[in-house]
């Protein structure tokens, strides 16, 4: 999984009919010191995370599509939770 | 799923028989600021998306799979949605 | 999928028996210019391309596994078509 | 599979049900002479790994979800080892 | 797949069971030319790969479980062909 901020909401009228009532994120991938790097991600998520959320996601297909709840959708990428924050060891 | 904008459109006369009929779009992955980055992506189209349209895509072999509705395609892209527009949060 | 050219085939003696028979090219992919870029990849072909050949790959395992017409065979990636050529959009 | 460091522990209370009790860890992936490169993952564990520990990844969802041990979880990335040593073979 | 050279042995005591008995490599991904391109992956071999060999890599879950012959095992990467050689198509 990867650690991400939301940034954004994706709009899409005309989409594919499983993708309907879905919440669809855009989602930036953070560093280990929480700076944006990559490309930014959309996501379907079914936890309400909002937006500057620090958030987990899976970047899978079957992962998401299950969390969708729909058999077989055309889904790859969700947020599986919202970070209250990160314990950094010692050193690192 | 990433966001890109369509390119071009890719022509093959030979090639796997599940592919027959399926159209088969160029498109160009974006940034957050709608800058163009990384590699095209061949996605399959099955909502007739036209040249210059920003697409979010899924990028996964399952997902891509259905959408064609062929059992077993070999694809791993296709277009799942046509972006009206990403509604970025302030301070992102 | 991606774009790449067919650049060299692969010879392996040894190899995992479900390979045997099958022919294996080196595919390095290219940008939207068709300049080349990252590294190579190696691909199951079922298609017979040739030197030179603009080719369709499907990188993902199930869809390449499909190609081969082996059941669970140890690949994750095959040429699904050979490219006449791509439309760009004006613009693009 | 990669290699990585164990940097953190993720700390999410709003998260999937499948995903309560699971211990989350931030790993960081190394090169061959153990620098940090590339940006961290967030994998499950069930191995125990601390601080420190150089830990083996898998990065897949069928694999990852298999070690959790429910069916079907969201998740796509785990410690599957914690290593002791890599052996370099001379000249490498 | 991808090419890459046999560079270590990972040695780890503390692991997933099913992984118990394998024998896992550290294989340095190489460029066209031959030369190191980016990070080491760590692949299962059946083939008996020896140091220094040139190997062909499936990074793909239901691969890589496929050949290591246990259901369901926790690994994304084999090695499943060892490279005599790669025959270079002329201007390439």
């Amino acid at each position: 999984m990867t650690i991400g901020e939301v940034v954004g909401t994706v709009v899409s009228t005309h989409k594919d009919e499983k993708l309907i009532g879905a919440k669809l994120l855009m989602v930036q991938p953070l560093t280990l010191d929480r700076k944006p790097k990559g490309e930014p991600l959309m996501a379907i998520d079914m936890l309400d995370a909002g937006a500057g959320d620090r958030v987990l996601l899976v970047h899978e297909g079957r992962a998401a599509q299950l969390l969708l709840g729909k058999d077989l959708s055309p889904v790859d990428c969700a947020v599986v939770g919202i970070i209250d924050h990160v314990d950094l060891h010692e050193g690192c």
